[in-house]
């Protein structure tokens, strides 16, 4: 989409950068390097590829090449810019040198070994530093225009799975009508799936991450759905199943294992609990229900600009829930050679306890077409 | 699409882990811990996330988790498997103690900082040193089965493209196309676009990268369509103008501009010739004509498993094409607020010279619907 020029900040960006700048502050970073994608568009708005965004106290320089330089007139014309014509650690060195900068904190999760050392070695008087994770700290909480947008690509999702589900026939592949949905998607506005749509028949759904083929749907047979829509890049991510005329023997009993297992760990959602009790509120019920073996991912993921993204909703995490944060919460059980069973909702974090964002009926009568 | 379980390696598997393994001789590497996603599947066709391939004189080992338990038994049964309940960097430094390995060989090109430290604190007995780009080369020269699966991508690109083209009217919004295309696409096989579909109105196409937005077609405008399946994980890139009835101004002489740029470029594609002779023959051509200012980008790019690989058809370059290599030859011309032309074909270098494997028809006429 075409995005007016502005000359000045929207109040947003405006905001993000005042408090990552108060952020840089106290870890005494004085030059900070943002090298992810998404990172730099949460805080200038640039969608620019292969680029980066220098934050110091005074400007916001923006490092890229021609094919952006639209890009930035249209989303951040306030931007200093760099338009290299070489490699970006070159151009990286240059701003550096330009700048006379001291040091230079980079992004540790977002800078690989290569780059590290191309831009070290072109580098003559900046110190590297590695910055902590103030950008992916501010991203778990989410701001009104997150949410904002969070919302749309979970009403896009919904609205698309409601009409494609309409559409089911025996005798479609899964591809088709994981086709559809994605199409359905991007009629109501999505800019493209927020990852490749799960549609998976039978046995199919025993993987968690099934990729849909040509397996065709058949009376009585089960269809497992994750998805979601990005929009401007903000995600959504559910997962439905659906029942073709009759619920397939074990599944009926596993469905409500999985969705008790789900509406319990959703309850039990409040600041300050951490991510390893909820995980195992869900664990432990589908455990006793004699399916712990059956259920061997975590209970579910932060959402935003990236469909994952901090926290992780796992066991392996001790972390404490904060109130702003979006998690999807997707306990699942899965049979090899039969099939599986996951549901998935987004649950924002509020002050006194949780909000399901998703709105799609979910009991076992909702499931069967 | 769930494939058939099998307990030896596939012939072409075989061949890829017998070629790797040479060379990490030649490189005195004994243990190559690959981390690209891209990279491991092309290795051993294991398609799971978060995951990584260890390979060894005598074994290859997937570490991995209980997501992809089911991936591993379907996709390279013949592995060693070992399944993660804590974080990647502890469970790779668990197989480094089991194994006793002296050294371990990381991708610094698919290793962040931050991996890189967290693997350094748990490892006490592995010295980590970085692998050249052994894979990467490796992958730059196609085989027959990537040939192959990167010929029926662009088959289904380009088939999806007529199909779509009959359906254009006045009206659509340039979102609405690119919904169209896309799902054209996955009907006949795609598992998606190989990126996000370009379809952009009028002067929208003067952004490299346009974001299918709101605009509309009107009778006498121009679209760029720029577009890829994936299939499998390997890619096509396209890019082709419409003109809607009649061709807008200044655009039917840029058009023959950036047509002949680019027949010139790819009739001087052979082994032996640089990367960025090639690319000049095509700005040199674009800059006599009088729009050198307005081609920002480089030439082309590599394709296989990523939309963007190795080589770098570019004036950054001075590596030297090779039989075997796939490249897009994309030269194009931009006028902010005006419009756009971009041109671009997938090529193959053959031991000769070159030859073009996308079919679709390019002259000004063909353009005209």
């Amino acid at each position: 989409m075409a995005r007016k020029a502005v000359k000045r900040k929207s109040p947003v960006i405006a905001r993000r950068i005042a408090r990552c700048r108060r952020r840089m502050k106290k870890h005494r970073i004085s030059a900070y390097l943002v090298t992810s994608r998404m990172d730099h568009f949460y805080l200038t708005g640039f969608t620019g590829e292969d680029s980066a965004v220098l934050l110091t106290p005074g400007d916001v320089h923006v490092i890229s090449d021609g094919r952006f330089e639209e890009s930035i007139n249209q989303e951040c014309p306030w931007a200093t810019r760099w338009l290299r014509r070489g490699q970006l650690p070159d151009e990286i060195a240059k701003v550096c040198k330009e700048l006379k900068l001291r040091s230079l904190a980079v992004q540790p999760d977002h800078t690989t070994l290569a780059d590290h050392k191309a831009l070290k070695k072109r580098i003559k008087r900046t110190r590297l530093t590695e910055a902590p994770s103030i950008l992916s700290d501010m991203r778990c909480l989410k701001d009104d225009t997150d949410l904002v947008m969070i919302k749309k690509a979970i009403r896009i999702a919904q609205e698309a799975f409601v009409e494609t589900r309409e559409k089911i026939r025996v005798g479609q592949t899964e591809r088709e009508i994981a086709a559809l949905l994605e199409y359905e998607m991007a009629k109501r506005g999505a800019t493209g799936p927020s990852f490749p749509t799960i549609c998976a028949v039978g046995a199919n759904a025993a993987l968690p991450h099934a990729v849909p083929g040509r397996r065709k749907v058949k009376k009585g047979c089960a269809i497992l759905f994750d998805w979601g829509a990005a929009v401007d890049f903000y995600c959504s991510d559910l997962t439905r199943m659906v029942f073709v005329g009759s619920i397939p023997k074990p599944l009926g009993e596993v469905y409500e294992v999985v969705l008790e297992a789900q509406e319990r760990a959703i309850a039990d959602i409040r600041p300050g609990r951490r991510m390893c009790d909820v995980d195992a509120i869900a664990r432990d019920f589908i455990g006793e229900a004699g399916y712990g073996k059956n259920f061997g991912h975590g209970l579910g993921h932060g959402l935003g600009l990236n469909v994952h993204e901090p926290p992780s909703l796992s066991w392996r995490s001790k972390d404490k829930l904060k109130a702003g944060m979006v998690v999807t919460v997707e306990p699942g059980i899965y049979l090899p050679g039969v099939g599986g069973v996951r549901i998935e909702d987004d649950v924002l974090v509020t002050q006194k306890g949780c909000r399901v964002l998703t709105r799609l009926g979910k009991t076992l009568e909702d499931a069967v077409i």
